[in-house]
């Protein structure tokens, strides 16, 4: 018996221990960085927005408190988002340029450094959850297009219709995408981010990171962002893990996720001044923007961005939980 | 002008003198790492690929010669190799399960960290190139699949008839790999490596770093492998370049080409320390086989592999050049 597994017994018989300190866990989500304009962000739809990070939050803290491992919890926190609406992931993900929702995923057990990730697939619900069945079920760490979703068939994963993903909403920015294409005028940021991920930490002090998306409105030629590969848009390793957002593209020229745990491993960086020092000076410095979330082995939780908002909310160590929109929660 | 132009330009002029040991060149190329079998590669095979490597290593150091940048030298080795029937890479990749080529490439000019990457392309003679074009035509670092092609056709780029990369034995690897999969009897190794790979230093003291390969004999599922993952496969920064080669999963898993020099750079590691670290440590422990050439800011070559062999040829600053095969060269 572990160090942790005896902490965590000695809980369940005791209550609060000091010696449990040694055994916390904690949750950190987001649904996406973003120029969230506070105006056409209406107090109903933030409402909304963090009701739904609410109850993500609520299914992976479910898996936590239950003593059960923090991949189980990141998967389920991203089904939930996925399913939501409002978040560019799984339901509700921008069209590409064909009209089409094309959803990129990744999932990593920190504990194993073992790792799964899909690209380009247009018919699965939680694309989390094939990343995952990759990682479990395949030799193989990433899988993309059509292939993808034939694996998915052979392991007896039911694929939905692609109407499943569509909202009225990400419609007509692909329409409006499009018009400002032809007009050669730049996008707003909100049609590019949404993203969702999940960083968490178990009883047992493995992590797990698990990343979703549909990627840029309007993409077009097969564009994977970072959302999907490892070290970019999603990283866990023994004592970190992160999950990204944002202009994916200078995530990877970055490798944005397993250079914020390269600083911690190698040069003795907290998780604060590794994940402050990528978001908020390298990645600026390029010219990207984002944000990301990040948890390390005693549960400190860091969620620096570069943008005027970012959807999150955690549950601490400690037990305390928010969510929060802008700079200021 | 800086000081290695300056070095370069007084080299043209005096030859030799002391002060141009500050401008050396380097150049790394390796064609594959794996169980490469003593009898089966006869005398006159391992002369033909020598002399391809040879012939690689010259179209990259002619670019070098003549102040060029590293990233044309890396492009103009991995076209060579791509070109050529011995390595899996472009003419001459093995075929996966549908009987079909499918490539991968990448490329990353470490001065500025861009990177372009395509995945999963079959009419592309040469995928280093349409990773560069990616690069350096597209506001995205990798595409994938017929997406990759549509951009490939978009930019004027002639595609090829999927026979151009076909070898005869390679098709019967492949005839060979589905009745062994059928009595699931595991795959000779040779029948997975043969990825191409550069890494250069040019006299203006930029690194940059190219992958290619056709992935694993009887592939599935729209698989990738690490060669197209920016910081698995193929890495460059300021400091420091890799290219990977090998079991590509186990290489994804620990981001091996940015792991290396990320230890270079927070833990002050010489290339050789970290290479070796990552791969006659870290991969084997984990199950991985495979191995990696590398180059620092100083012209230092790092080839480490944990295979029995590595086809492999560098050029050194002090103008000394080899090929090997073996670990006794």
């Amino acid at each position: 018996m572990n160090k942790r597994v005896f902490c965590a017994a000695l809980c369940a018989l005791t209550m609060a221990l000091p010696v449990c300190a040694a055994t916390p866990t904690a949750l950190v989500i987001h649904g996406g960085a973003g120029t969230i304009n506070r105006d056409a962000l209406t107090a109903e739809r933030e409402q909304a927005i963090r009701a739904a990070l609410d109850r993500a939050l609520d299914a992976g803290h479910a898996v936590l408190a239950a003593g059960g491992p923090a991949l189980d919890a990141v998967a389920a926190v991203v089904v939930v988002l996925e399913d939501s609406p409002y978040f560019n992931a799984g339901k509700g993900a921008v069209f590409n340029a064909e009209g089409v929702n094309e959803l990129d995923s990744a999932i990593m057990d920190g504990s194993t450094q073992r790792a799964g990730a899909v690209a380009g697939v247009h018919r699965v619900r939680n694309p989390v959850l094939l990343a995952r069945a990759v990682m479990e079920q395949s030799p193989h760490v990433m899988l993309v297009g059509d292939g993808a979703e034939a694996f998915a068939s052979a392991i007896g994963m039911a694929l939905v219709e692609p109407a499943w993903f569509r909202t009225e909403e990400r419609w007509q920015q692909l329409q409006d995408a499009k018009a400002r294409a032809s007009a050669q005028v730049a996008l707003p940021r909100s049609y590019y981010f949404g993203t969702v991920g999940a960083v968490a930490l178990d009883s047992n002090g493995h992590i797990a990171a698990a990343t979703s998306t549909g990627g840029m409105t309007n993409k077009r030629w097969g564009r994977v962002g970072d959302a999907p590969i490892i070290g970019a848009g999603t990283w866990a390793d023994a004592g970190c893990g992160v999950s990204a957002t944002g202009w994916g593209e200078f995530f990877i020229r970055l490798h944005v996720a397993a250079d914020i745990c390269a600083r911690m491993a190698y040069r003795g960086d907290t998780l604060t001044a590794a994940a402050e020092s990528v978001v908020l000076q390298r990645l600026p410095a390029m010219g990207g923007d984002g944000g990301v979330i990040a948890i390390d082995g005693q549960g400190n939780i860091a969620m620096p961005f570069n943008t005027a908002g970012m959807y999150r909310a955690w549950i601490k160590p400690d037990g305390s939980r928010g969510t929060a929109v802008y700079a200021n929660p």
